[in-house]
This record gives C-alpha cells, structure tokens and sequence, in this order.
C-alpha cells in the first residue's frame, strides 16, 4: 500500500475516526484506525464494536492495500508533522509502514487489516433526515441530563421518537427530564430508539455547524446509521422500552415564574461557592410576588440575594440542587425562562409556550437551617 | 472592619498573596488570607512561612481592622461577583464577616486575626536593583533544570551570584545545567544565595513584564526579599553551600555544530512521540560535514531526519535524553543555536558567545539498537 496525503486532510480523516477508537481494550486490534485504500477510496474506520465510524479521506492512491495502526501513535506522528510537506505512508507485506514527509521518516509496525471489524451496514428503508447543526443542538441541550451511572442501563441513553414530522429527543437521570421537540423538513414512518449517551455525544462532536448540510439517519432493530459529509457512524441500540415520558408531564401549575436566564443563572453559580464535593446543600428559592429570593446555607457560610420576577398564582418556597438546575438554564438560548410549579414537593418545569423544550427538575427537601 | 473595593483591584491582590497560601495545612490559619486595614494601607497577606507574600490592595477603609479569610472561599467568592458593582466586606467582633456585592450578601466565618504571622523584615542593607521583565526572564530561562525531587535539597533550589555588576542565576539537577548570565546596571556588594525553586517560580508569576518596573532585593543570612510595585515577597533561603559551578564548565570542544534553533526542537519533539512515559529511549545524533542526523529507536517504531548544520572539528555520535535538550532549546530565544562537544561521554554545552546563557546536558550512554 503507497499512499499520498496533505497533512490536514489526513489529520482530520484521523480525528473523526479516532474517536470510535477505545483507549482501554485487551483487543490490541480495537486500538487502532483501519487505513482501507482498496478500493477506488480512501478509507479510515475505528470501531469498538459497539460504535463504528467510517470516513473517506482525500488523498492519492499509489499503490492499493490495506493495513491496521495503533491510533495514538499514528494520530501523534501526523499531528506533529509540518503542514507544508506531503505525507506519504506506505506498509510492505510484513506490515511495517512508513510514514515520510519532508526529510522525516518514521517506521512502525501495524496490524494485520484481515483482523479488523467493519462497521455493520444497515438496510437503507427506515429513515429520517435533519440538518447537522440541529442535530447538533439538541444533543447538547439534552446530553447533561443522561445518568453516567451504568446501573440503570436505559437512563445512559437518550431517546428519539419521530412520529410524523415531529422529533423527540429526551434524557432522564432519575432527578430530572431534558427534553427537545422539532418539526423535521417532511414526514418519516414512526420511529422509536434508545441511543447510548456516549455515542451520542461522540458524534455531536463531528457534525458540523451548518444548518445546510444535512444528516440522513437509519434504523434498524438494533442498530442506527448516521450519513453526513464523508462520514458514516453506526452505534448498536439500547435494548428495551423507554421510561412513559408522556405520563411524567403536565401543563398544570399553581406558581408561574418568569426570570431572566442569565441573571439566574449566575446568582445560582455564585451560591454554589458554598457547596463543595460530597456536600449535598440545596438551593432555596422563596417565591413571593414580583421577587425570588435565594439563598444557600452551607458549613461554608450562607448566601443570599434577590431577583425580580413576574409571578402569577401562590408564593412558594421550593428547594432544588444547584448544579440540574443550572445545567437546565445553560442550555436554554432565550433571554427568559418560565419556571411552572405545583408546590414543594412536585417537579418544576421550565419550558418555553410551543415546547420546543421542557427541562423537568425534582425539587429537594431543605429545613429551616437550609434557609 | 469595613472595607469597600472595585473588584478588579481587590481580585488582583487577591491572586498575589494567595500565591503564597499553601493548599494543604494541618494549621487552618495558614489557609487564610490575612486582611489588615489597622493603618492606612489595606494590606493582604498569604503566608505558608517559609513563603510570604503581602501586596497593598486598592480600596476604601471606612472602619479600621484586621480578619483572616479562608483563601480559596474568599478568592471564589470575589471571582464570582460582578464587576460592575462595589464589594463591602465587612466583619464584626465575632469575626463573622459578610461580603455585599449588589444585592447579593455572602456571610462567611473569619478566622482570628491575631493568630496569623505576619512575613519577616529583612534589613535593607545587602541588595540589588534588577528590572521586572529580566528577573521574570531568567527565572523562566532556568527554573525547568531544578530537581522536582526532595532528595537533594540543594538542587530544588536556584543558585543566584551577584559579583559587582554581574549577576548569574544557576540551576542543575544532575543530567544537566542551566545558567543565564546578566549585567546589571549598577555595582553591588557581593551575594551568594540558594532559592528555594518552587517559591522563586511563584515570584515569576506575580513580577510584570515592564522592563521599565524594577524589583529590589534585599538579603540577610536566612531570608530574601524581593520589592516591587505594591508587593512584599519572602522567601527563606537553602542552607548551605552550592555546587561548584565554575569547575562543571570548559570551553574547550572537539566538535561545534551551529544549527536552527526551531527546526533542531521540532525534530527531537517528533521522536518523542515514539517515548512513552518510563521508557527511556536517547535520541542519537549523528554528526558530520553539513548534516545532523536525528535518529530514535523505541519498541512503538523508528524515527529518522537529518537538519543542515554548520560544524567544525571532528565527526560524533552521541545520544542524550531528548526532553533535557528540549527543555534548553525552548528557552533560548536566538534563531541558531550552537553546541559544543568533546565526545559521547563529555558534556555538551549550548551557548552564545557572550555566555549570556550556558545550558550543559549530560549525554546518555546508547547501543547498536538505538541507532
């Protein structure tokens, strides 16, 4: 295999790849990028069997074939080489590869490619198609919400259920709901997936910003396909059916509250000086017309500080963790937020009057030393 | 006490005493920042005394008096609050201390005034004169050669003589040497002090880049103290009597070699993608007419270049631990640099003609394999 590269399309064919690549494995062969120059393309793939990307790199083919390196070390060689010189890579039958450029020359051996998995293909007829930077957008403004914890295996995935023209991405942790609504370009078949977070989060990192391009995605029983640019992502499903969302909303309230985000948000961040680690200390809001107080009381010390607000309905003291409350807030763009409220004890939801997006928080309890 | 202050200038002072405040303390005292606003200057200190910085703090003394606060509390809260308004800290005689900014009230506990020591006057008759910019230069030109380990105690520190209107700053740490020498712009009496490294590095970071700023430092058999713009800096000194410097140079070579100084750098940085972590694999080079050859050998591959060179006298091999003479290029700032040699066995130094600067590195010993 003989092969010509400019440094940055190499660099950036390995940075999409890589990141299916898993840093631990007991399979040496699983840590490494499939260069796969075959055929009339160029093809870089890293799959951990579990999540697989494929993507086309630019460059020349001087002489076809196959081989399988160590990602690192192949990503760290390419990174560091001068932009200005070609770099051309070349195994002979034993595998040892060259790497050249300029008057630099790295050896290393590689892997046998016969070894090494190619992503699964999925049949092309259940499918949606989005633009990347919503996609984008509504991975991160739902990611936070998932549990890192694999105990519950469903909470660490997101869910997406297409019905008609409308998109649902949802995450929930057990503590709290983040949840995103769209209407797509046409109408799809219906469609219900339970995508691992991780993935998720993987591939929001590859997509592009812009809202012309577009991401076609393919189902099938255990697995989804993304298509986009030169890129092509297969991640295995989660099994199983998903937590009821539907019956965990409601449109009733008894406390509505409208606040500009950003202030609240940064009155939040600044109680939470008070909170460190373990510690488990919830913010307090006090709800009265035209006011939300809060305050933080901590073995540190106590904060406390003001708000205006248009309130309508009862006064209410409510306690919540800082920390989902502001990760729901980061991850709104509007200059205001609405907060809907029943009473202590009942989530609070901020949402927005068409419901592009409902953030779902449990309140906590607090006693009077938390005021 | 009540002191009110625009939060850039108090952030600021903030930040330099807290360079001296130790992270981890058995002494709770030694945690805290000390406010003193019992005379006319508001004055902040951090203290872990061995190290002490004290620097004046701009702001408004409406009722004198002193509060030791929890350095990193007191820091994070500061940081947090707006800049637009202005911040009152204010405590009462149970040292409970309450810090307004806006309408956000934070009280936190203080901690006895009384208890906290204040950093040592040195009498201010052995001193020199030398600007900002160059004390912080020399600083960052040597402090990479102490040794990070505790075995030696006299290698943690930096070796600082003054002979008239010379000054040279020292560091080694067994494998190599680094020496910048500078004229300063009057004479003095003569000083020979040990600095303790991580402190000196400490002062680095505070010192400005006005060349036109100068920092005063003062002497005394235990102690310097280093005076400049509205800060106080002690550092205890390093007992005893350091290496023999002079005896470590020659200027005698049997091989120079003139070369760029950016490419040389780039270069070695590329073999040491081939090291990982323990592994202790030299880069050889292999010197003759015109050429410098780079060659490493590790168990992940082989890398090989070669960089144009001047040089005079006899052809070499020798290997060295690539990051050590990394560590010497990167903190030299002329576009060629020149090596000086004997043989694989003798010390190479880098130096400029003047001997501004010296950088000695010990070559390591290699084999057939690392070739």
């Amino acid at each position: 295999m003989k092969l010509i590269f400019k440094k940055d399309d190499l660099m950036s064919a390995i940075n999409i790849a890589a990141k299916a690549v898993p840093s631990k494995t007991t399979m040496t062969i699983l840590e490494c990028i499939l260069i796969d120059a075959a055929g009339s393309e160029i093809l870089l793939t890293g799959n951990d069997t579990e999540f697989g990307i494929e993507t086309r790199a630019e460059g020349t083919i001087e002489e076809h074939g196959k081989i399988a390196l160590e990602a690192k070390l192949f990503s760290e060689i390419i990174r560091k080489l001068s932009g200005e010189d070609e770099i051309i890579i070349e195994s002979d039958e034993k595998l040892v590869t060259e790497i050249r450029s300029g008057k630099s020359l790295f050896r290393i051996q590689g892997q046998d490619p016969e070894e090494y998995s190619y992503i699964p293909h999925i049949e092309r007829t259940n499918y949606i198609c989005i633009s990347e930077f919503t996609l984008k957008e509504i991975i991160r403004q739902t990611i936070f919400a998932i549990s890192p914890n694999d105990s519950n295996k469903m909470m660490t995935g997101e869910y997406l259920h297409v019905e008609g023209d409308k998109l649902s991405l949802v995450s929930l942790d057990g503590h709290r709901m983040a949840m995103r609504n769209i209407t797509l370009k046409d109408k799809y078949s219906d469609v219900s997936a339970i995508l691992p977070g991780k993935n998720l989060n993987e591939i929001s990192r590859i997509l592009g910003d812009e809202i012309s391009e577009d991401v076609m995605i393919y189902f099938d029983q255990n697995h989804a396909m993304f298509e986009f640019e030169n890129t092509t992502v297969v991640t295995r499903l989660i099994d199983g059916e998903y937590f009821r969302v539907g019956q965990m909303l409601t449109r009733e309230y008894e406390t509505r509250v409208t606040i500009n985000r950003q202030n609240f948000l940064s009155e939040i961040d600044k109680a939470t000086i008070l909170i460190r680690e373990s510690d488990k200390k919830p913010v307090v809001f006090n709800i009265t017309d035209g006011e939300l107080q809060i305050r933080l009381n901590s073995t540190y010390g106590s904060m406390n500080t003001e708000l205006p607000v248009q309130k309508t309905g009862s006064d209410l003291m409510i306690g919540f963790n800082p920390t989902f409350f502001m990760d729901a807030l980061r991850n709104i763009d509007s200059e205001e937020v609405t907060l809907y409220m029943i009473n202590a004890k009942s989530p609070c939801f901020i949402r927005d009057e068409e419901e592009s997006y409902i953030y779902l928080i449990l309140p906590v309890n607090f006693n009077s030393a938390d005021i």
